[in-house]
């Protein structure tokens, strides 16, 4: 899989959108977050990543001990958290005579405490790693980082300070920042503790993305990505009810496209807004499926008219790659021109069909939500020649299941696609999950961005007990495995899988079971 | 040599003398140098410290590359600074999709741009090593980096970006501050090229320690220390004139002591006033001595009115060691009592006997401008007590000079001393610098601080051929070895010689060549 990366990368600008984006931006919540504990990280066989914090002391013994040269200690948090963090440093013995050097480490996990980040060899920049080294001049000294962390745990290596004196830290503490709004949250009426739990981690795990955008993971990237906007914006409406956040988003895509006005599969909202040069076609048809969903749950039809041209634009654009016998056409070239799922060897044809129809169902109703008699009935005919088409094209009535590309892939992402796209009607979709379940092909889903499909595909045809049993299974043994927040990526069957290799153990598109389980009261 | 450490360190404040300090600190004088080539860092066995710089590109051509993960640049900014540094950095390629992650190395010399900074096993913290790496998540960005740094060298190390992106640098300055004013130093008449390079080196060395307060070193220690002081005011008072930062640093001295009254080898300024637990037997008399010079200078009474006691308190201090013969006694427990000079195996008794009389000779000479006329006689009569006893237990008829310690030690610092003492009269002195210069004892002057004060001994007795003949050879070789700025520690012997492992190369004790040059007209 290729990256994307234009040499020249124009695009264009609706400056009223952006305006009106900028408008929307509000002053984030703040609060002070104390840590709970002073750790050792040790190695552990039986843990997922290989590492296990322990508690040592009461972080109320913090001010009693002081650090020299080559000393270090390791702080709890106790949860995971999103800010800015302040140390109140002081000198123990002579007065200092030379600065105060410190290596400051942040993790999300025991893993990024034990592991030495100079060995670090994955795919992703190593400039992400959370690591500082400090020079303090004059002690004693209140440390405010300036840079926003994504952390539970905090490593403090004294790398040098003097003969004369060390030195002890009197007052640790992280001012956390989001966008969301905790009292916004109902109680559960559940009695099921592992449902509660979920849906904790859930909720916790979208406040910490909700920045002044939806980000995808605080720790990294930290961009606006239309494929985890519509995931978060569905939870966010069962939780946080934060509208105006999901309006800035679709505001901030739309203000931004390439030359034939197609909205990137993300966007960078500093020092301004630029649209990346990476564009998916799934990414984009999602720009009018979370218009659709931004207008089911506020009914804010001044929105959607304003924002429909561009959400239609993503439809005819996505045409292009639909042939004359109305399929989507694949590639061949290796481009990553689709995103679906991280498989490494996942084809795309047939889910990109899929979620092409999946995108014109929820456009025809915004056309029709605009008056636009003309586009719906053209979206409708399109969308039964495509959905002909899947069947004629991608469905092995032999097998049973929907193949995608020259070599008649069989996955998991496939077979969902297809039944959220409801090519098939409801008795039908439920017998492709059933074979799909028993058969279980080789290429899985591999993140909760596509179990969450799965959860959703089975919640569509009714199969509301299987789907709670994957979603408890699923996201349980996240937090079994050690979830504070839950995971960019998790495959049960190969638990240290990470695309990059270094996971976001904070991510957006794995907050969705809160939607489920309060969207269709799954107490 | 053990370093002094006192786990109990109290002191006295003289909160009306820290108030007039306070008063006396003034904005300083900033201005903006840009660097002046690209330059390439080889290693050179002809090099004093191994390592050579050279230029490879005009530094116009700065903004044309752009670097990635791995790539690096060495920027010379054509002299040496002390400042703060801005970079304005941009992206090129796809918008930055991850954090840049660098490196920025400071060095005086180019061996700090060659070495690897983490093999360092120096005396002196490493964390002076003037190194940061720095996590910049938005770009453009202009970074102005928030400490001061010592350097002429400026290493810029990527150690990240990502595939999608490089940086280029678009400028690159420093804004040096300094509290002496350029604009007072009155042209030389000379056209001697080497004695104009030597009073130009020390004038620069002079300008970079002179901030808040007179440092002794801007890359380090950055402390004002009294031995460094005396020789910094007389520089100052040929070259800059600023008497209100020396009255500054006197008051300072004064406003801090000891229980005993004891004002401190040096102290620190931030983040409040505290005397650091050094306290030298030397540099506490170098107070009444700096305080003498001030009154020749400035003929400020007032001042010499109000800091006298504490000035006369040295002198009754320093007679703890002076024993019932009248001699200064020698410490045998290894403790670091007094300085003279790095040399490590430097016996210091018969030098600490000389400074003392060196001392109470200017004492003397402040009673009687504040009217003390028993404070007067009482010194005088000990001046001659202490001058008789030095004849009778420290000087060898046989071996025709001065002897020091238990073992006898014969070294410069002992015959330099007792001629700044006058022990002698002139014509003997002469002899005993004849003999010395002739005889050349191996426990000779490492620093400039010491050849200072040998070329004041010379100036002394009128040996002026012979004093600026030493100056010119000794400074002029340090310009040849490549100092911008006059270093801390420098042994023609042994040119590698540093007393811990990591020299300063602009060092407020070797600047006192422009003293000699302009006071006793050497042009």
């Amino acid at each position: 899989m290729a990256i994307q990366k234009k040499e020249n990368h124009f695009y264009m600008t609706n400056h009223a959108f952006v305006m009106k984006a900028e408008g929307l931006k509000k002053k984030l919540n703040t609060q002070t977050e104390d840590p709970t504990a002073i750790v050792s990280v040790e190695k552990d066989p039986n843990a997922v990543f290989g590492w296990k914090a322990k508690k040592i002391a009461d972080i109320e013994s913090l001010t009693e001990k002081s650090y020299g040269k080559g000393q270090s200690l390791i702080i709890d948090f106790g949860d995971h958290q999103v800010g800015y963090l302040t140390m109140k440093i002081r000198p123990v013995g002579s007065p200092p005579d030379a600065p105060l050097h410190m290596r400051v480490t942040f993790g999300e996990m025991p893993l990024e405490m034990g592991e030495d980040f100079s060995t670090y060899d994955g795919w992703v920049s190593s400039s992400w790693l959370q690591q500082e080294t400090v020079h303090i001049d004059v002690l004693p000294h209140l440390l405010q980082m300036p840079r926003r962390y994504s952390f539970r745990y905090l490593k403090i290596e004294v790398l040098d300070t003097s003969p004369k004196y060390t030195v002890a830290f009197d007052e640790i503490y992280c001012e956390t920042v989001t966008s969301a709004d905790a009292k916004k949250i109902t109680s559960l009426t559940t009695t099921d503790p592992m449902i509660t739990e979920i849906d904790r981690v859930s909720i916790k795990t979208l406040q910490d993305c909700m920045q002044d955008i939806f980000e995808d993971g605080p720790k990294r990237d930290r961009r606006l990505w239309l494929g985890d906007l519509r995931l978060q914006a569905l939870a966010n409406y069962e939780t946080f009810k934060n509208y105006e956040l999901v309006k800035r988003c679709l505001y901030l895509f739309a203000a931004v496209t390439d030359e034939n006005g197609q909205v990137s599969s993300n966007l960078f909202v500093a020092p301004t807004l630029i649209p990346d040069d990476t564009y998916l076609l799934d990414y984009s048809l999602f720009f009018p499926v979370s218009l659709y969903d931004y207008f089911v749950a506020t009914e804010d039809s001044d929105t959607v008219k304003e924002l429909w041209p561009t959400a239609y634009r993503q439809i005819e654009l996505a045409f292009k790659r639909v042939n004359e016998n109305h399929l989507m056409e694949d590639d061949v070239s290796g481009a990553w021109w689709c995103f679906i799922d991280w498989h490494p060897t996942l084809n795309k044809q047939a889910s990109a069909h899929a979620v092409l129809i999946y995108a014109m169902k929820r456009a025809a109703e915004l056309a029709r939500a605009v008056g636009d008699d003309k586009q719906v009935a053209d979206l409708e005919t399109k969308i039964a020649q495509m959905k002909k088409a899947a069947i004629e094209y991608l469905w092995d009535e032999q097998q049973h299941c929907f193949i995608s590309g020259e070599e008649k892939q069989i996955s998991w992402a496939s077979q969902i696609w297809m039944v959220l796209a409801e090519v098939f009607d409801t008795e039908k979709s439920r017998q492709v999950m059933k074979t799909l379940l028993a058969e279980r092909p080789e290429i899985g889903p591999v993140t909760p961005y596509m179990y969450h499909h799965l959860v959703d595909a089975l919640m569509l045809i009714d199969e509301t007990t299987v789907a709670r049993q994957i979603m408890q299974e699923y996201w349980g043994e996240m937090i079994e495995d050690g979830a504070d927040t839950f995971w960019e990526a998790y495959d049960p069957q190969n638990k240290g899988f990470s695309p990059y290799g270094n996971n976001l153990f904070c991510h957006a598109w794995s907050c969705t079971p809160t939607y489920f389980i309060r969207k269709y009261k799954m107490d």
